[in-house]
């Protein structure tokens, strides 16, 4: 696939094929589909991704993507600002906020914890969440992290951080999901499940 | 996933989950994968775009892509100008030049018959394949269409439509492909290599 017979057509399966994702083939079948669309869905897609980031801004606050300024949660007066959840990036707001159980505010990291992927606690907004916390309002701080190695690694590091202010610092609950099988549930998760009980009161 | 946190977000995700295979989802992964990135690469990956749909040309004798004029294939002497291969589109065309087998011209028909998909024989590049064989210069038309039902409705109606002309008309063979397994062929697919068994000469 390396003779394309045309220069536009292979820097485009060149650019697209950049994304997390897609390969050769895919970019290149996306390439043909535009080709195929009329013009202006090539011409808005384009247009959105220029506007994507030269327009986007982050909140001052939480680091959530924002049109200008404050994002709509911290600049909202419904929710509890003695409350903060950190997490990983947007999608993990997004996904908590569909929940429709959480009225504290956020924290976006903009990542996690990865030595074997070169991310170290100063490629994180780590330093502004601990500005966060010493200006005294905060009470909890849930770390919303991922279950998985990094994840742990990202939280450990964050409460050896935060335990020398008057906080709780708390997770979000790991364990079988609900309408799940305690059967087909693998044995980690159970073993968590089990240590991590929860004692009715 | 209805409430972006910001208008840009939503645009992007919106024109990016219009290609095919991306949803929601994937669209946001996307989009925050490039906000993650360097800006120049929004932004070549955006231009990229609109020059594939603003400068691209198509060979005005195979319908394939090309810089401008006609495509290296058409215009190279060291083709054979008597044996045309029809494909469904660009892809064939780069899979069959990869094999280095084949030594004519192409002609992109650019989609394949589907009534499903609402895809008639007059949205295709059928009318111009007629007036290239009428030309004198064919002797062998080859169709390399997918063997897909399709693909067989596609080359039946072409075998109909060429055949006033005193031409070979052929198609690619179809079979147990090589290094497959009898056993574990389908049964279609081995019944058709029985039926059209080639003869030791």
């Amino acid at each position: 696939m390396n003779n394309y017979p045309s220069r536009i057509i292979e820097q485009a399966v060149e650019e697209i094929s950049k994304l997390p994702g897609i390969g050769k083939k895919s970019a290149l079948r996306l390439a043909l589909h535009l080709l195929k669309r009329p013009e202006s869905q090539s011409l808005q897609l384009a247009h959105a991704l220029v506007q994507l980031r030269t327009e986007t801004q982050f909140c001052p606050q939480c680091h959530m993507i924002s049109d200008g300024g404050l994002c709509g949660i911290c600049h909202s007066h419904k929710r509890d600002e003695s409350l903060i959840c950190v997490v990983e990036d947007m999608r993990d707001v997004l996904a908590i906020e569909n929940t429709g159980q959480f009225i504290g505010l956020y924290h976006v990291l903009g990542g996690i914890i990865s030595p074997l992927a070169g991310i170290s606690p100063s490629d994180l907004q780590i330093d502004s969440l601990i500005q966060r916390v010493s200006a005294g309002k905060v009470t909890e701080v849930i770390l919303g992290l991922s279950p998985t190695m990094e994840g742990d690694t990202t939280a450990f590091y964050l409460t050896k951080k935060l335990k020398e202010f008057p906080i709780k610092i708390s997770t979000i609950a790991r364990g079988i999901p609900i309408g799940g099988d305690l059967e087909y549930t693998d044995e980690i998760t159970l073993g968590r499940s089990i240590v991590g009980r929860v004692v009715y009161e």
